[in-house]
């Protein structure tokens, strides 16, 4: 049985809608995840998040092993105390993150040395030692680690990066599988750019391996966006229909749309943080740009209707507190952005079972697109 | 009738236990006021910062003039809605900040010419600016427009901005009493450095003119803290009984305790959040420095029995987000600051009302020195 049962409710085309169970806490899908790189997503308090109707959140275990250390989680009594989160966490291995750092990785057959962003001093990630650290961190999703080179890549390099996906996959679920894995899921990686054949040779190998959950990774770094959307419903279907499929790194609203029709069911990005950063908060008319001297005196909510905390503020409130850097302002405008993309997914979810998904992804592209 | 009725429940020895009431809406005292000088404590939710004890908070007047503007603020409902904060709100005039503001201030007889800290435009206030502007505001107390040399001063320079504030507070509190302040209570602010004598000319002058409640500035400005402690018992005295007494800017704890031993009753200090900002927090054992790598494992909270919400994170974790500037690591450290000063304010209350602050107060320093 999979440490991540993963039960189909209902299809309206390719997508679906189900629920994900680990460790006994479900998740229904398709869902969004949050992203705490460091063991917090920036600026909101874990009771807010669970307010805003985050089931599971996503921690980077490399920079965890970076700063301050998976002995040091471990010690604190793993990830969700050091976060005071109850609900479900999945941490990423970090592949993406090493190949990010170019020029300072090192790569061998083992896995990657490299240099810590905080410091300096070298570290060291491979298979196993990915398997090991996010052990330690007690995540309830761990993912493999797998080689991620940035877009564009030849395709020598990309085919390159596949077997070595394979083979670091496989290295990993032999460690993961010595009985001291408590319940703790693997999700493993496809790779392979944008080539079709690759990913199928890619998902061909892993999903031999019966891991727990699947994952494509590899996409929004570097593609445009219309090579992406194109891409999902062609990658989608390699995937197992019986586990829970993963994109990566995917969160802006229309794309969302298209993971879920492509068959996608869950999903992270960092986009509600940045942008909140920025003042670009979600509406269902496109983004709203809160420093932007017309709602200096605005009465009205970012988005009527929003039940997020900061659609509680008049918007020149909101605007003063983020021209002054209130930190403030970051948890209102991550806390709306959040809560966006929470209830565009469960609305899509709905429209999944009611059998209305491709009128439900229209109108809300008409809404975006009049605006 | 004063718009700021105060009642005396209890006294021991000069201090006191009374409740304040603005507007319907009371105060116990000896009390503690966050600040909030844009309009935000900042990184602290209103809804947590009255989870944490918070009746009362402070804005500035002069802060919220160059922006927003006090215009827009009336214009988005007034500072209640614009801060999103039910409870009551003290503004001060912004005296004491643009006598900070060396080289760029221009006195005369009406007020004074400043150059704004935020673009560098002129800006003016007196008494008769401070009034408007904190009508605008709509705040529940405001404070007269006082002149407020930063110290060390002459003896001269003290007087004369001794007699500049009563004749300030004159003309403040005529424009006051015009008949539209709807309920909003207006305090003077006494002057005169440590001088004795200059402290009771300020306070015999304003007292003659029947101020709402009466405020001690031009303290915590550059003389000791054995200066400041010193001064108190001799300051608190000049001020009525019958009215709430106000120290304005003083929120060391041990600071506050010799004031409320001395007979004040309301306080408000930057502390808690500049504190919180360098991971400097109260406990009664003295201040915890929480970047020190001595915390990188720490299993237990800040304070144990702390009801504050930092303190449900183990302090490793909570050391870990303020390594990694997490707004959240603000708002939790800012958050226990706060509760902390609420809660020693309210304890040394009871202790009043007890008849033994005395003890209360020499148990809380022994505390302190003996870490």
């Amino acid at each position: 049985m999979s440490a991540a049962a993963f039960w189909l409710e209902a299809a309206c085309g390719a997508a679906r809608a189900g629920s994900l169970t680990v460790r006994g806490k479900s998740l229904a899908t398709p869902a969004f995840l949050p992203v705490g790189t460091y063991g917090a997503v920036k600026g909101v308090p874990p009771d807010l998040l669970a307010r805003l109707g985050t089931g599971m959140v996503l921690a980077n275990a490399c920079h965890l092993h970076d700063r301050p250390g998976a002995d040091v989680i471990a010690a604190l009594g793993g990830l969700h105390r050091f976060m005071h989160w109850d609900g479900l966490i999945l941490t990423d291995s970090g592949g993406f993150q090493v190949f990010s750092l170019q020029g300072s990785a090192r790569l061998d057959e083992d896995g990657v040395t490299f240099r810590s962003p905080v410091d300096g001093r070298p570290l060291r990630l491979g298979p196993d030692e990915a398997v090991t650290i996010q052990r330690l961190l007690d995540s309830d999703i761990a993912m493999v680690f797998d080689h991620c080179p940035p877009l564009p890549a030849s395709p020598e390099l990309l085919a390159q990066a596949v077997d070595r996906t394979t083979a670091w996959a496989r290295r990993a679920l032999a460690r993961h599988r010595d009985g001291e894995s408590r319940g703790q899921a693997l999700f493993a990686i496809v790779q392979g750019g944008l080539d079709d054949a690759l990913r199928r040779r890619s998902a061909d190998a892993l999903t031999a391996m019966d891991f727990d959950g699947y994952a494509v990774g590899g996409l929004g770094v570097g593609e445009t966006n219309a090579e992406l959307q194109a891409a999902l419903p062609r990658f989608a279907p390699l995937l197992p229909e019986g586990r829970v499929r993963y994109l990566m790194g995917v969160g802006r609203p229309d794309d969302l749309l298209a993971a879920i029709a492509a068959g996608f069911d869950v999903f992270d990005c960092v986009l509600p943080s940045r942008n909140a950063r920025h003042g670009a908060l979600f509406t269902p008319d496109g983004v709203l740009h809160l420093r932007n001297a017309a709602h200096r005196s605005a009465d009205g909510p970012i988005q009527p209707g929003c039940d997020c905390p900061a659609c509680a503020w008049p918007l020149g409130a909101l605007r003063h507190l983020h021209v002054n850097d209130d930190p403030l302002a970051h948890t209102l405008c991550t806390a709306h952005n959040i809560r966006f993309l929470h209830r565009l997914v469960a609305e899509a979810r709905a429209a999944i079972i009611a059998g209305t998904l491709p009128d439900f992804i229209a109108t809300q592209r008409a809404a975006s697109a009049t605006a």
